[in-house]
């Protein structure tokens, strides 16, 4: 069996990766970081999943011009600016701002990753004058996870170190950057992804598909999607170690983890909830009431005001369009039974319970549709005065 | 060609209409009404539209029993309990409610409507002891559109007086009820339409279909569906005239002009925004995109931040997965353009301009695709820190 240790830190336990956060004036406080770089010493193989927005970014437009599987060894990323709905001119500054690169860095393929308003070009000049400010053999985590920061409170950085079972060992380690417009299908949000472990080009995108599809792709701040989402994953095989099993593992941790740790950090939000189905006709159907749950506005006010109206949790399901009966429908908040045929309105014992329960800062919401065998968990967070806040004043 | 002038009042305007409206102590506040009627002195065809939501509240699946079309002469409404989740329970309160109407009335195939809180059992006692407080033969319009509000901040009702082009003459009118919950397909809404005008019972669906797509399935207050809406059309053919044209414009009017009250009356809603997709692929495709602009928190936001932020509107746009191209698309506040492919950036007039159009109460933001013909409508609100109260705060 494997074994799986957290470490203190970042990609910068990774062996052959740099990198390093400054501020390129793209935000006007001088000590806020903007612009960040990881790059490898060596080539990488590289599988990136990006938006499915119709109006994808120019750096993810661009990116995508090496193809599904590529080798590179270096990404810029800038954050206020999401160099969206720039056309073809926000290709062609990407390709000069990475034109400009210390030519002893020797990149190949070099990718950019943006972040922040849409409909802006790029600030080419300021960018490419900050390239004198980087340490380009700087192992700063801590300061590239801090750039890539927009709304969000606190950096998001992980690091795990894998053991083997034949006793080898490799690390996987990511930064991410999420806060709002979070989305089933990965919405404003960007993860990097780098990894010593030597694994084979073809295994990369399965496991990868695999590890968003359980993390990234179940979480919602308010059901926005937006042009810009990335996640990339990047191996440089170092380590010369690999494990399948173990790494798919570990691939699906640190992605479910971020996961979490965005959602925590979703704009306004003060908890995050599991949104459980189980017993639905098939898993597409659990799916469908589970993310519906996740992005009902009625449901994350509640939330917010922590009103253990379960009314609002059965019509959501009922307006999903999925097969359900509400003589078979039961409810739970954690553990408690809310709501089923039998106990259709809360006696005052479980009414206080439930208040309980919800006022705490994380807790699971369980809808038994006792049709099928479907099941699903979507995670969601509460709505509150300051999402609107935020939101409200997001450009300015 | 036909004729149609406003009335003032509502339903007491319509030959052979009674309806009143009291407390019956669902509300704490006695000067609050709760429990309205409309009843015909002669009996009406009558035609409902539903929620699409699969947990429909009992008063619903109560009047499904009678069939697509049928005849009635009387409908009971009351606010504050939805009467939903409440299983077969539910109907025999109903029926039980409706057997102690005054024998004296003679009520054929009676009706019920119910709009509140989810998942607790009908007041019995509390609705049928209210029976005397009604005056049967009441034309108070006024009374039963207040005791039918919820959350809504002004009462709604319209009536029009429709001269058709051989010199006859019918009115139709009704009441509506809003506020929260409002989506495409009537989500939390109930609107009571009554006519006298003599339309032949098969062509009510298809006039009513109409009128509903064109007003209530284009508004969205936040994207949810309740269990209880329904547009109701009693027709009790008294004027003996009927144009089917005229009708159909009629009752055309009446919907959107409530609909735009509700909107107007949106949950913390201070203003109401048209969103007119055009040359998209084809209408399917303009209405997904036009839904999707009027259900996005980004949006809403973005509105009541009064914030020109095109941004959100191209992704939005471009995340509802239909077909676009940013180099052909083109969005308008209003007449003002504020980005094509040409005009990426807000120059500062331009902005300038697009500040004093978000601050109106009501404007339009028009996307125009340049991929094809295909066009649609929808009607939003922004959303603003009173949404998050009113919700959070709803059941208490």
């Amino acid at each position: 069996m494997f074994k799986i240790f957290s470490l203190k830190g970042g990609i910068s336990n990774v062996e052959g990766f740099y990198c390093d956060g400054v501020n390129a004036g793209l935000r006007p406080d001088p000590k806020q970081g903007d612009l960040a770089f990881i790059r490898s010493e060596t080539l990488c193989r590289v599988c990136a999943l990006y938006t499915e927005n119709r109006f994808k970014a120019a750096p993810i437009r661009h990116a995508m011009r090496y193809g599904e599987l590529f080798e590179s060894d270096f990404l810029l990323v800038n954050a206020k600016n999401a160099n969206a709905m720039t056309g073809e001119k926000g290709i062609e500054d990407i390709e000069r701002i990475l034109s400009m690169l210390p030519s002893d860095l020797e990149v190949h393929n070099p990718l950019m990753s943006s972040t922040g308003v849409i409909g802006y070009r790029l600030p080419v000049q300021k960018i490419v004058s900050a390239f004198d400010s980087f340490d380009w053999n700087a192992k700063n985590s801590d300061a590239a996870a801090r750039a890539i920061m927009t709304t969000d409170s606190f950096k998001k950085e992980l690091c795990f170190e894998v053991e083997t079972e034949s006793g080898e060992s490799f690390r996987i380690a990511a930064i991410a950057k999420g806060a709002g417009m979070i989305n089933p299908a990965m919405a404003t949000m960007l993860c990097f992804i780098c990894t010593d472990a030597d694994i084979p080009a073809d295994e990369m995108r399965g496991a990868l598909e695999r590890a968003v599809k359980g993390s990234f792709n179940r979480i919602s701040v308010d059901g926005d999607m937006s042009t810009n989402d990335t996640v990339l994953l990047m191996a440089n095989g170092r380590s010369g170690a690999y494990d399948r099993a173990a790494f798919s593992f570990a691939l699906e941790k640190i992605c479910f983890e971020l996961a979490m740790m965005i959602l925590e950090d979703g704009e306004g939000s003060s908890k995050v909830v599991a949104f459980e189905v189980n017993g639905a006709a098939n898993d597409e159907e659990a799916a469908r009431a589970a993310v519906n749950l996740s992005n009902s506005l009625l449901v994350k006010t509640a939330l917010f005001g922590e009103d253990p109206n379960w009314g609002r949790i059965a019509s959501t399901i009922g307006a999903s369009g999925i097969e359900c009966d509400e003589e078979r429908l039961a409810i739970y908040y954690d553990d408690l039974l809310v709501y089923d045929s039998e106990h259709r309105e809360l006696d005052s014992r479980r009414e206080e319970a439930a208040y309980s329960i919800m006022k705490k800062k994380s807790f699971k919401i369980r809808c038994e549709l006792g049709i099928g065998e479907g099941s699903y968990t979507a995670y969601g967070c509460d709505l509150s005065y300051d999402y609107v806040r935020i939101n409200a004043e997001y450009r300015t």
